[in-house]
Parts: structure tokens; C-alpha cells; sequence
């Protein structure tokens, strides 16, 4: 039999904000399987802010997207067929295969996952890359002490969510700040955020002040900007950074930070990151992640796009705030 | 016999830059000494730019220097009448006495030297505060390994001598940044720098540039402002900066940092400290200091200005990078 695969390239590289016309949707015939290969049915595929970094033809952590390839992505799905021995037709498996609905691969970097106690697309949120960066800056830069403050800006998001929900758990005073009432309600009242402060309501500093009455001993920092600034402000003596996501530096133009000095003046510690380079307490992460949301304690949204050929509108909304939850598209 | 001191005090904070009406010379007599007590008559003051912070009364890590009293500093000097059982006339002591001319004091925060192999006044600078500065940051934050690029700003003074000198004795290539040809000069052919930048030179990136070919792994920031993003602009991943000081800050309006994002892309760790905070380094970092002075392989430079009087001008040159090495007051 030979059937068709869709997949979505990068053809043009945003001036500016991403536009649709950034990508190209090809249908491609599948190839037979080589031996020791193996062909998976994406059921999922995650739309995350770091690609529109690998969108630029700019130095970074990470070489640059090749234009006219299928763009990178994580996927999580189900082997179809497989002449590989560790892998068998119907093995539901994480990998990055990108945005396409069809991977073939040597079986490298390709992860069996078991879906009985938790959900398939889990393995892309808070039980993936975006819930190893919420432990790992968490627990690894902050080191969260009961009765501390911990902030984290995008809270609502799939990072977000998981070092609200984790800080809780570490007994700390946890805030979020998110865009919008809603948002802010699912994270306080679904999440159990002791507070959120919306950034769209005009008055960040004032309404981070009241909502940290302690100071803030920790602050994840996913967004940058504004938000950034707003919460330096607020930082406590010998708080701890982690910086993991600058989205409102990626469409846009450049947000200096207004105030450095305090840094100093509060001798604080910033660390930036970037998860994959920490493979060592992926184990350990998945594994508590794991539990937390099987045994249903550790709660998470999705934004769901159906079908590959709205990964761009969706992955644009993303980046403009317009998601609520993991942005996930999918693809079957 | 009853004897005059001299004293500067602070008797209004700045609007703007530091101006010689901030400070007022006054002569008071010195009263009796009572049980317990040592009397010292200094022979150096120390000005260094922290002073400037604790003239505004602003949020900072200390408290504010209080109107119309002694203006604070380190000084070192000469033990002239004591009824101290630990103290007798003629040890010499490093105190913070602040700026005049006789310190009066129970013994708290007084300790005795040595100044047979080293200097007294090195006590204010490479064997003193400054140095214990530059050997924490250099070695509790940026950790420096052999074959690595560090670069200090301010680099001829009290502080960053110290460290491009340690960094290069570590098997670093030491990269100064300093204001103007001789200050440059000095730092490579007298400290033995690998090079040093004149940022006053007004290409102070591509400068910069050429001096570190393979990017900047550590940098201990003295100043802030401009040189402060043209070092982060050549950091190499995971590199280290030890934030210590921000004088472009101090004086003047606020200067934003353009690119906090290269924090997130090069997966940067940057750590503000203030050296009184970390006293359990001190004996190590000073007998290491002291035996490398005393052998004649850490070197350092003093602008002195002669007279108590002279202090607030000397001072307001230190703010504007008019020293040369570090800035004393001889008193004597």
C-alpha cells in the first residue's frame, strides 16, 4: 500500500511576527520501512514558544530550523509498523517527529510510554518537556523552602501550571501571573494558585505588590518584558531566578530590562536553562510527574487545534497569548 | 590634653551626582577615653563606590548613611592610647572608622595587622575588602578553569586588579575593560592582563570582540551600564558573571540592560553579592591575598589624595573613574 503523509515546513522566516505564509502544508508519499526502522501515527503533536526561535537565522542554543524541511516538534503517537525489535505495532511512543502526521525512525530518542493511568497527550505537557522545565527550574534553581513566595509568569501555560502546582506542594505561597480574567480564575480556583495577577489589567506592579504582600523568594520567568521587570521589583534579598522562556522577546522587538541593578542591590542569583540540556533528572521528573497526575494531583489544561493544517494559526496564537493551557494539535 | 579631631559628614543627599556641598568638614574635641576603649589615629581612609548607595535614602542592601553624621568607609591606622585589654599603643588596626582623623571604639569590628611584608594601607585594598571582593566572585561565582576568558571591568582598580591577576595566576587569559590608554597600559604590561579593552576608545564591542576570540566564560561586573552589554553580547554558554558592582548606576540615571534575553540563550548564571555578607571567606581569601602580596605576585596601585579635606573631591573623582588604582586618603 502507499500512503500519503502531510507534513508542514518552514518555507520563509518571519520578519517580524510568524505569518501563516512562514509555512508551506506538502503531502509526501511514505516510503517502505528499511529494516530496523519503525513507522508511527502521530496522535498529537506540541506547539511550544522555543520554536519560533528556530524560526530566526540567529545565534542561539540551538541551530537555526532549515527552511524547507518539516518543522521540529515533539509528537507522541502509535507504532503502525516497525521492523525494529524494540518496538511492536501498537506501542504508544514520544518522540520528535515534528509536524507531520506520520515519523519513520531508527527507534533513537523514541520513548515507549504507558497511557493506562495517564492520558497519551499528557506526555507532551506536564508529563513531558514542558513539565521536566517547571521541576527542573523549581527544584533545581529556585529550591523552593516551605513559607517562601514563588512566582511564575505564563501560569496558566504547560510549564506554568507545574511549577505553580509543584510550589504548593513544596509549601510555599505560590502566584501566578497570567493574561486575562479567565486565566487567572482557572489558576487560582482549578490550579490552587494562592493568587493571579492578570498583566492585561493595566496595573502589574500595583496588583504583583498586593499579591505578595511577603516579597517574592523565587521567580520562574517564562515571558520576559514588562513581566519581567514588574517582578525583579518585587524580588526578596538572595532570590532565586530561573529564567526558562523570553516569549515576548520572539515576535517582537527587543524588551530591555529596566532595572539590572537589582541584581545587585538584591543579590540575587538568575540562571537561565534549557531542559534538554539536564537529561540527567528527566528520570527522576517524569517519575514524580508521573504519579502527581495519575493520582490526579497535578492538574493541567489543553488547547487542542484539530488537524495538522491548523498548526500555524495555532502555533501564532500561542505566541500571541491566545492559548489557554498546553497548545497541542490534533492529528488524527 | 585635650585634642581636636576631624571629621566629614554627610549633610545632604544628592539630587543627581555626588557635589562637594553634600559633605562638611567640622572639628570636635575628643572626649576622654573610658574603660575599655581604643584610640586609633588613622593614617588611611578608604573611598569606594558603595559609599555612593548609602547616600541616597533609597530601598538597597543597606541602610542609608545618616544625614549630619561621620560619613562611613574602612580605614587603617595606628593605636594611640588604649585601656583595651587586647589593644596597646602602637598595633596598627583596620576599622571603620569612617572619614575622620581619630576612631574611637569598644574593639568591635577593629582588627590588628601586621604590616612588616605588607603595606598598610594594601589592608584598605588588595588585602582588604576590595580583595576579598574580587577572590569571592572570582572564585565562589565564576569558578574559573585553565584556558577560560575572564573579563573584569574596571579593571585597573581596587577590585578588578585583583581578580584579572588571581584569573590569570588560575591558567585563565584575563581580559581587562578600563577607561583610557594608560589605565589600559598598566593593566596588561604591570598586572600582566592578556588584554584590555579602552572603553573610552568608543568601540568598546569591537573591541571587545578582539580581544576575547573565543567568547567570554566569566565576568565580574564592576560597572553596569554599556560595558555591561557589550561583555554579555560575547558570553560563551553557561558562562558565569559575578555582579559586584554598578557605579554607571550610582550617580547618574538609570541604564537599562538591552539584551536580557542573551541571559536565557547562552544559559547564563549571574549572582549579585555584597563580600560583608559572605565573613566565613574572609580569613582564607585574606592570608592567600596577603602571602601573594607579601611575594610580590599580586601588585595594585593607590591614588592617594593627601588630607581629610581633600576626601569629598577625591571621592566625586572615584565616581567618575578619575582614580587610578585604588583611592585612599592619607590622614597623616
Amino acid at each position: 500500500m502507499s500512503q500519503t503523509n502531510r507534513q508542514i515546513l518552514l518555507v520563509s522566516r518571519p520578519q517580524g511576527p510568524a505569518t501563516p505564509d512562514n509555512f508551506r502544508l506538502v503531502e509526501t508519499p511514505l516510503a517502505a520501512l528499511e529494516a530496523g526502522q519503525v513507522r508511527v501515527r502521530n496522535h498529537y503533536l506540541s506547539l511550544d514558544p522555543y520554536m519560533r526561535g528556530r524560526m530566526n537565522d540567529a545565534k542561539s542554543y540551538a541551530p537555526p530550523q532549515p527552511l524547507n524541511e518539516v518543522m521540529l516538534g515533539g509528537t507522541v503517537g502509535e507504532v503502525v509498523e516497525s521492523t525494529h525489535r524494540d518496538f511492536a505495532v501498537g506501542d504508544k511512543v514520544v518522540g520528535m517527529f515534528g509536524w507531520q502526521e506520520y515519523g519513520t525512525s531508527n527507534g533513537e530518542g523514541l520513548h515507549k510510554v504507558d497511557d493506562t493511568h495517564v492520558p497519551l497527550s499528557a506526555y507532551l505537557g506536564a508529563v513531558g518537556m514542558p513539565g521536566v522545565t517547571g521541576w527542573y527550574g523549581l527544584n533545581r534553581i529556585i529550591g523552593p523552602k516551605p513559607g517562601q513566595t514563588v512566582v511564575v509568569s505564563a501560569a496558566s501555560g504547560a510549564v506554568g501550571s507545574v511549577v505553580g502546582q509543584l510550589a504548593k506542594l513544596a509549601g510555599c505561597r505560590a502566584v501566578g501571573i497570567a493574561g486575562g480574567a479567565e486565566k487567572c480564575r482557572y489558576v487560582v480556583e482549578t490550579l490552587g494558585f494562592d493568587a493571579c495577577v492578570d498583566y492585561k489589567a493595566g496595573n502589574l506592579y500595583a496588583d504583583l505588590k498586593a499579591a505578595t504582600p511577603q516579597g517574592v523568594d523565587g521567580y520562574f520567568e517564562n515571558v520576559g518584558g514588562a513581566v519581567f521587570d514588574a517582578t525583579l521589583a518585587r524580588m526578596n534579598p538572595f532570590g532565586r531566578i530561573a529564567l526558562c522562556g523570553m516569549i515576548a522577546r520572539y515576535d517582537g522587538a527587543p524588551t530591555p530590562l529596566g532595572h539590572p541593578e537589582l541584581m545587585l542591590t538584591q543579590r540575587l542569583l538568575v540562571q537561565g536553562f534549557i531542559v534538554t540540556e539536564h537529561l540527567d533528572v528527566w528520570p527522576e521528573a517524569l517519575r514524580e510527574l508521573g504519579t502527581l497526575v495519575a493520582q490526579k494531583k497535578l492538574h493541567y489544561r489543553e488547547s487542542i487545534a484539530q488537524g495538522l493544517e491548523r498548526a500555524p494559526e495555532a502555533f501564532i496564537g500561542l505566541l500571541k497569548g491566545q492559548n489557554f493551557g498546553k497548545q497541542l494539535v490534533k492529528l488524527i
